[in-house]
């Protein structure tokens, strides 16, 4: 059963995000507005496996959050891009590894109650080195073997959300 | 390495959210202004487990991506609650399911370049049903056996990330 969408008003609008008001009523009939940040652009994020390298991290700080986690490359979908050469684009930028060819693994919805953002997720098997880590974005980049990747999830080390989904699919199959 | 931040402005303000402009400097030395959604309460989620009937699962439309989804029991903690009371009101008011013992098995940040929002996640064995679900959040409630939902996972059915977070942490321990 749907709510039903009676309007929406615009609180906030930029290239980044806007954000509204939906005015919804719920089956039992309860009637309230409901805000809604609406991005214009999905996001992607790649795994790139490496058969004797392991898997490609970066460790950032988040300061949105105040948090230092490992995370695997990912970015905006720029206009007019696929997700797919998004994640080619945005791997290389940041690691400095041009990822071998994608296959994509999928899609999610990160706070489908709140935003209306899109996840695209891909695997890549083997990359190249054509340059050095993007210094603003990921201060250290590593290869972690499949294992240690594995303890760093379960130990808590790893605490973005895409990156944890990622992750999973890729390790999954 | 962290970004510098020398300031934040707020946009926009509720109980539900406030909505900032945070004036930032990169190691490069570019500064720009960027958009920060603040949500003043954390969410969690329970993976309820019984040895019988399965995982308990709701199917939800959701009116923000225009897509229905099998979706573990979640919602906002309260202020003064604590994440595990949450975790266990919401699963009893959404499902009519009272879980068993809750346990913890981490928590993680959905978007942390742009929302400063954290997911808790429970795990919980077996439950009681002590009433009907809410009609408002979940007009299907069902037990789907582990197999099925590892199926439902890989397949794409499930595209809620705090929901395919917990499943996956709950399913690798």
């Amino acid at each position: 059963m749907r709510w039903t969408v009676h309007g929406e008003r615009t609180l906030y609008d930029s290239d980044w995000l806007r954000l509204t008001l939906v005015d919804v009523e719920l089956p039992s009939g309860d009637r309230f507005e409901h805000h809604v940040a609406r991005f214009p652009a999905p996001a992607c994020a790649t795994v790139v496996r490496h058969p004797r390298r392991g898997i490609l991290l970066l460790r950032r700080h988040r300061f949105v959050v105040d948090s230092f986690a490992w995370e695997v490359p990912a970015g905006r979908v720029d206009e007019g891009e696929s997700p797919e050469d998004a994640a080619r684009r945005e791997t290389t930028e940041e690691t400095g590894w041009r990822p071998g060819p994608l296959r994509s693994v999928g899609s999610f919805h990160p706070m489908p109650g709140a935003v209306d953002q899109t996840f695209h997720l891909f695997v890549a098997h083997g990359a190249e080195q054509v340059g050095e880590p993007d210094e603003d974005e990921a201060p250290q980049v590593d290869w972690k073997p499949v294992e240690e990747v594995r303890r760093l999830m379960r130990g808590g080390s790893i605490t973005d959300g895409l990156t944890l989904v990622a992750l999973y699919r890729a390790l999954d199959e």
